[in-house]
């Protein structure tokens, strides 16, 4: 590698993240749907870049200071898919002037007190909850979506776009014929809202990665908004939406101590850099990322049996198998896989790609 | 509150962070014990100022880049209470040259490697593992102990400082009695440690915030470096180290959707902001904090039925009583006390005092 790890570092392999950037570009463009990727994963300028390279204008991201980062990077179309957040109106109305914003609500009296503050045009898409049960109308309270709609359209200066879902419970389903059930109802569902609002013009728009990723055709939503795709991660890789060779992220730890007496390796690589982020299984078992080797060009495979098994402030935790623990030492780098490559990027605030070039993120 | 809060803002209590500060100095003063505590919860030049205020000069630090942020804050005592890093030894040495520098090894190997590197005087401690199954050499190997304490000895450069302990453990501890007991246990052990090596002059270094706070007698340890005691946190209140009047920290987070049906409130503040660390309880019960009214002096006591249930990236799910749902609505700002000040802090890199001041920390 042609980088020197001095301490935890985060490694970007730019060639499988463009990979995953042109392969999910391709498959909405063949299906002719908007792409509107979200950038809450990398929250990069430089890999923002990447998306325009492939023609992308339009993007998602999940807050104000997201929004104004995006926009001084070139962006001019940006939807920030968050329940509008009234005490930022003053930074909302500055972004308004100079880029086509939009905004998510989910209640009347939200749109209310932004229309009394609002001093540009907004697009304003409407929120539902397709059953992940965090925030968004129930789709089954057609009548307060309805109530919704209608305060938007009263105000002059806010341009109903659409009905705007995350499905989150995709994260916790298994199996390609349950997410594209589920996917399936809530096309029908959005579809027959749109229906009874009687307005064909507004967009469906639809985002998360592991439905976007694992089905090989989507109902026809109007827009798709999948972010964590870019770099993929151990968690999708456990949902089944990547291959672990499409997971463009790793961080290099340097060894700092090790213990054969019980299998285990310590890094210098903590819960400030992975986050805490893990996967649970029986029996208390925890597990914050895969365990690979660098290499010249990246990394390889995870090891079979090594995991990153616990994470205090700075220190993680290695279970490494056998032949592992005879050859490795203190002063050695080695890699982890994270389980949520968003909050490990949003710890990290700045990658190295695997040929040395700094990708800075948002402060 | 003096502070208009547009997004999760960290506000730090000053009075009640002076007088932590202040009651564990007394404490450490009281008994005689030199005073290191840990700079890791708060990482902020401004708060190691009121340390200095209360005549500390010597500090722990968890990594080589908080020792280099608090050398350049005016510190000249620094341990770095992690096992030694051969990768950073170029900075090693430089920080080294300017000031009293210490740091930690468990291993022959790294003493000898370090030793070939090494420009500058260094002080060494040897960190022992008393039971929490972290980092450390296990403390029935004395021989171990003893092989570095030589090796050690044998550069002179280096200067063996003592032996070195976290007990961790105390987190996975409930009850005054069970936490003097393994603290005791730990001391007698260090001690006959130092008997067999045979320096009296080593320090026995000791550091947690529950038995530093818990115990009003400890065994007599020569040094003490708890952290978290600084900020406090709930996860402290729950192992019984502080009151709930002893937090120092809470971040306010814009109330931006309520959900009566489910009594359930949406905050912009979110894993980014709090980290995922939380409190479990049983049928997968997860609390990420407590939730307080913010009033102008700062805040109240947290209100009883209310949690933070949930976080993603950048939302936070409150579950409130039914009384506060009636009047709680978007755009309100809500107060959270952490579960972790530590990472909460580390997350967000700033915070600001009740009265309104910025107090930056290490980026």
């Amino acid at each position: 590698m042609p980088i020197q790890i001095h301490k935890p570092t985060l490694l970007l392999n730019e060639i499988i993240c463009k990979d995953n950037i042109k392969r999910m570009a391709a498959k909405a463009q063949q299906v002719g749907v908007r792409f509107r990727p979200h950038f809450k994963t990398h929250q990069s300028g430089m890999v923002g870049h990447w998306f325009m390279q492939e023609g992308i204008t339009s993007i998602t991201v999940s807050s104000v200071s997201m929004a104004r980062y995006f926009a001084a990077h070139g962006w001019d179309d940006i939807c920030i898919a968050f329940p509008m957040n009234l005490a930022e109106i003053t930074e909302l109305n500055r972004l308004a002037k100079s880029i086509k914003l939009k905004v998510v609500v989910e209640s009347a009296k939200v749109v209310d007190q932004l229309g009394s503050l609002l001093e540009n045009e907004l697009g304003v898409y409407i929120k539902v909850d397709v059953g992940a049960g965090r925030t968004g109308i129930p789709m089954d309270n057609s009548e307060k979506v309805k109530q919704v709609y209608k305060r938007i359209c009263h105000f002059p200066l806010m341009h109903p776009e659409g009905l705007l879902a995350h499905a989150g419970q995709t994260y916790n389903t298994r199996g390609i014929d349950a997410i594209a059930a589920l996917t399936a109802k809530a096309y029908d569902q959005m579809n027959s809202l749109r229906l009874y609002l009687d307005n064909s013009d507004l967009l469906l728009s639809w985002g998360d990665t592991p439905s976007c990723s694992m089905l090989s055709e989507l109902p026809p939503f109007d827009e798709w908004r999948p972010g964590n795709f870019v770099f993929y991660d151990v968690m999708q890789y456990h949902i089944g939406a990547c291959q672990l060779s499409d997971i463009a992220v790793a961080i290099a730890c340097p060894v700092v101590a090790v213990h054969p007496e019980r299998n285990q390796v310590v890094v210098y690589g903590g819960a400030v850099h992975f986050s805490k982020e893990f996967i649970e299984a029986d029996k208390g078992f925890r597990m914050y990322g895969y365990v690979v080797e660098l290499t010249d060009a990246g990394w390889g495979e995870p090891i079979a049996g090594a995991w990153l098994s616990g994470l205090s402030q700075e220190h993680g935790i290695l279970n490494m198998p056998d032949h592992y623990m005879n050859r490795i030492k203190p002063g050695d780098i080695v890699g982890v896989l994270p389980v949520h490559s968003c909050l490990t990027v949003s710890c990290m605030r700045e990658m190295y790609t695997t040929q040395g070039h700094l990708v800075p993120c948002m402060k």
